[in-house]
C-alpha cells in the first residue's frame, strides 16, 4: 500500500519552522510497510491544496495530511479536503462537549471562532485530541483513506501513536524490517564499489546506501508477510555486508552512534579516556559526553589551544613546538602521551589541525589536521587532509578521531593492525 | 516571480533524516522576495521525479532540486533534470579537473563512478562545489530556471550562500534587501509583544521573527527600485528595534554570531578567557573556538566532567560538592573563580547541570542548569531551567552562557545592571 504526505502551513513554505512532522510520519508509515513515494508542503490556500490533494489520491492510497485544523480563518484543510471528497460538514455533539470541557478546565475563555472545529465530514471517523482542541480525521472513500491530523508535534505525535498507527496498522497486512550496518574509516564510493555487485542484483532485501561525514551507512530493507519472515530475509545480507568490511563495521544497531561504541569499547575494557584537542576546541570531549553513562572512563578533557597551554597542561616540548610547529605528528603524539600522563588516563586522544579559513600555507593547509591515539603508552598518530569550511574540518576530526580511537583499542587488545 | 522546492532522496522519504535543506531553501526564497507555493520530496526513481519536475515547471518560474548529484547509481537527479529539458551531458573538463584536484589532494583513490560527476548538461552553468565532488548546476530555457544542488547541507548552504543567492538576486529586478536584528536574553514571545504595532502596521519593509535557541532575530526586509533606496527604507525601522530592545541587541550584521560579538568584546576589552564544563563537555570551548581570531584571548578549555576533576584541576572545594553537589550555584560559582585563577584568565565561565535523560531528581530535575561568570574577581551566577532533550539542554546552556558572558564583561565596564 501507497502512503503520501501532505503537510499544510505558510510557516514551513517560508522556513520559519523544519518540517519534522514530515520526518515523523515518514519513519512510522515505513515501520508500518506503508511506501511513501511523495511528501508535499503547501500553505493554507483552497485551491492549491485541493489539487495537491487530488493529485495524492489519484496516486497514493493513503493521504496524510497536518496542519491547518485550527479555528482560524486561515485554517481550511477539513473544509478542503471534505471539498474534494464531496463530503458536508455537520456538527459533532461529542467533540463540543470536549471542546467545552477543554476551555473550562483550564479557565479560558471560548470564542466563536472555535465551535468551527466540532464541524467534522459526513460519515468521518472523528479522533479525540487530548492535547489540543483540534480533532483528527479519518475519512474513507472508494477504497482511498485521507487521514486529518493536527500540525503542533505536539498533538500530532500523541494522536499518531495512540490512534492513527492502530488504525494503519490493520490497513496493510504486509510488513517492513530494516537494519543498518554502520561504517567508519571509509569512503562511501569505496564503499559502494565493494558491493557493486550486491547492489546490481538486489530486490528484497534491497540495499541503500547513506554517506554521513566520516560514516557510510548501509541500510538492508526487507517486505515480507510477517516480521520474523521479513528478519529472516534481512539476516544473509547483513551478515554478507558484514563479512566484506569486516572491521569498518562498528555496529548493526540503528541506535548505537560511532561515539556510543567508542565508549562501549572503553567500558568493556576497564579503561579511562581523556582528550586533548587545538583545532576541534572541545567537539570530541562533547562527543563523548553526549553518551550518557559516559562519566564512568570520561574524567576530563582539554581545550589547549595556544602552544602555551600545550606545553603547560600537556607537557609538551617547546623545542618540539618550536621545530616542527603546532600542527604536527610529533606535537600529536607528545599531545596524547602528556595529556594521559598528566590526567591519569589510559586512553588520550589529541587533535592538532587547521580548521581555516586562517592559518593555512603552502606547506601546512587548511584542512591539515594530525590526530593522535595513545593507550596505554602505544601511541598512533595520522596524517589528515579535511576539505570544506571550519565547521566541516571540524567535524570530520572528530569523526575521524572516534575511528582512530576505536581502531587503537581494537588494536592494543586483538594485534591486529588496520590501514 | 515564483520558486518550487524539490527535495530528491529517498532517506527523506523513510524519515531517516529531517528535511532542514528544504527549511534552509525556503526561508533565503522568502527573504530574496520570491514566493514558494509548493516543496515536494520524491525518491531516487527517475519516472517520480521526472512528473514532479515537469508540474514544477508548469506552474513555477525557479524549481530548486537538492540531493542525487553523488556518484552511485541511485544517484540521478541531473540526467532526469536535463531529460526534462531535452539537454544532453557532455564531461566538463574543468570539473574532471577539480575532482582529480579534490581526490589526489586527499590522497584517496579515484574510483570508476566518481566520472559521472563530471557530466553537466548542454549550455548549463557550472556551480563550484569546494566542500564535495558533486558540482552545482543552473540551467535557464524559455523563461524558466533549474538548479540542481548536491543534498548534504555542508555542501547546499555555502553553495547557496557564494553562487546561489547572488545569481538569484539578479534574477528579479527590484531590489530586495534586509537587515537582521538579532537579540540575546529575551524569549520570543516576550520580543512580539514589544513590537505588536509595528508588526500590525508593517508593509514595505516587512518584519519577521526569527525564534533560535536562546535568541530572537528579527529580520526588517524593504523592496525597492535600487538598493540605496531599500536600504533607506529600512534603516529608520532597524533604530526603533535598536531603541526598543536596548542592551538585548547584541548585533545588527548579519554575519555576526553571538560568540563571535562576545569574542569581540574581549578582544576590545583586552581580556583572556577560558571555560570550565561540565554538563556542556566542551561545547562551550568549541562555539568560541569558532570565531576565527579567538586565539588571541584563548588559550585554555577545561571540560571538568567529574568531581575529582573539578576539585583537582579548578580547585573546587571538596566540601562544597559534598554539601550542594556539583550541580549548585556555590560549586558553579567555584569553578568560575577557580579556573580563572589557574588557567590566568580575565574571564572565566563556568557550567554546571542536568541534561538528562538520567540523573535528575525531585529537588534537582533534568534541565536544571547553573552558569557562572567571573569577570576579573566579580562573579555572577544564574539558574536556569531548560527543557527538550540532552542536546537541547546542552544547546540551550551554551547559549546562555554566551549571553552571561557579554552580560557581565558590558556590566564590568558600563556599571549597567541587567535584568
Amino acid at each position: 500500500m501507497t502512503v503520501e504526505l501532505i503537510c499544510v502551513g505558510t510557516e514551513l513554505l517560508l522556513g520559519n519552522i523544519v518540517n519534522t512532522n514530515a520526518a515523523y510520519l515518514a519513519e512510522q508509515c515505513a515501520g508500518l510497510g506503508l511506501s511513501c513515494y511523495y511528501q508535499t508542503v503547501v500553505g493554507d490556500n483552497r485551491e492549491r491544496l485541493f489539487a495537491t490533494l487530488k493529485t495524492a489520491l489519484e496516486r497514493s492510497d493513503i493521504v496524510i495530511l497536518s496542519g491547518g485544523l485550527g479555528p482560524t480563518q486561515d485554517d481550511l484543510t477539513k473544509e478542503t479536503a471534505a471539498a474534494v471528497l464531496g463530503k458536508e460538514l455537520r456538527e459533532d455533539a461529542h467533540t463540543k462537549e470536549l471542546l467545552e470541557e477543554f476551555f473550562k478546565k483550564r479557565g479560558l475563555e471560548l470564542t466563536e471562532n472555535n465551535w468551527k472545529q466540532a464541524m467534522v465530514p459526513d460519515g468521518a471517523i472523528v479522533v479525540e485530541n487530548p492535547n489540543g482542541t483540534a480533532p483528527g480525521i479519518i475519512m474513507e472513500e472508494g477504497g482511498k483513506r485521507v487521514i486529518l491530523l493536527p500540525g503542533p508535534p505536539g498533538e500530532l505525535i500523541p494522536m499518531f501513536e495512540s490512534s492513527i498507527y492502530p488504525y494503519l496498522a490493520g490497513a496493510d497486512p504486509a510488513i517492513i524490517y530494516s537494519q543498518t550496518v554502520k561504517l567508519c574509516g571509509i569512503g562511501e564510493s569505496k564503499a559502494e564499489t565493494m558491493i557493486e555487485d550486491l547492489i546490481a542484483q538486489q530486490g528484497n532485501p534491497t540495499i541503500a546506501t547513506y554517506a554521513k561525514i566520516g560514516e557510510v551507512h548501509l541500510r538492508v530493507t526487507a517486505r515480507a508477510a510477517g516480521e520474523k519472515e521479513a528478519k529472516k530475509l534481512v539476516k544473509p545480507l547483513v551478515k554478507e555486508l558484514k563479512n566484506r568490511f569486516g572491521m569498518n563495521v562498528y555496529t548493526t544497531d540503528e541506535k548505537v552512534t560511532l561515539e556510543q561504541s567508542v565508549v562501549d569499547l572503553l567500558l568493556a575494557n576497564g579503561l579511562t579516556v581523556t582528550t586533548a584537542e587545538s583545532c576541534t576546541g572541545g567537539l570530541l570531549a562533547a562527543k563523548l559526553v553526549n553518551v550518557p553513562g559516559v562519566s564512568e572512563v570520561f574524567k576530563s578533557g582539554h581545550v589547549t589551544y595556544s602552544n602555551k597551554a600545550k606545553h603547560k597542561l600537556l607537557g609538551v616540548k617547546k623545542s618540539s613546538l618550536d621545530k616542527y610547529g603546532a600542527v604536527s605528528e610529533c606535537v600529536a603524539k607528545e599531545m596524547a602521551k602528556g595529556a594521559a600522563l598528566a590526567y591519569k588516563a589510559d586512553v588520550a586522544t589529541a587533535v592538532t589541525g587547521i580548521a581555516g579559513p586562517d592559518g593555512g600555507s603552502e606547506e601546512k593547509p587548511v584542512g591539515l589536521v594530525y590526530i593522535a591515539c595513545n593507550v596505554r603508552g602505544k601511541v598512533k598518530v595520522k596524517e589528515f587532509h579535511f576539505s570544506g569550511d571550519r565547521n566541516k574540518i571540524r567535524e570530520s576530526s572528530v569523526i575521524a578521531a572516534l575511528t582512530l580511537m576505536r581502531q587503537c583499542i581494537l588494536e592494543y587488545y586483538s594485534e591486529v593492525a588496520f590501514r
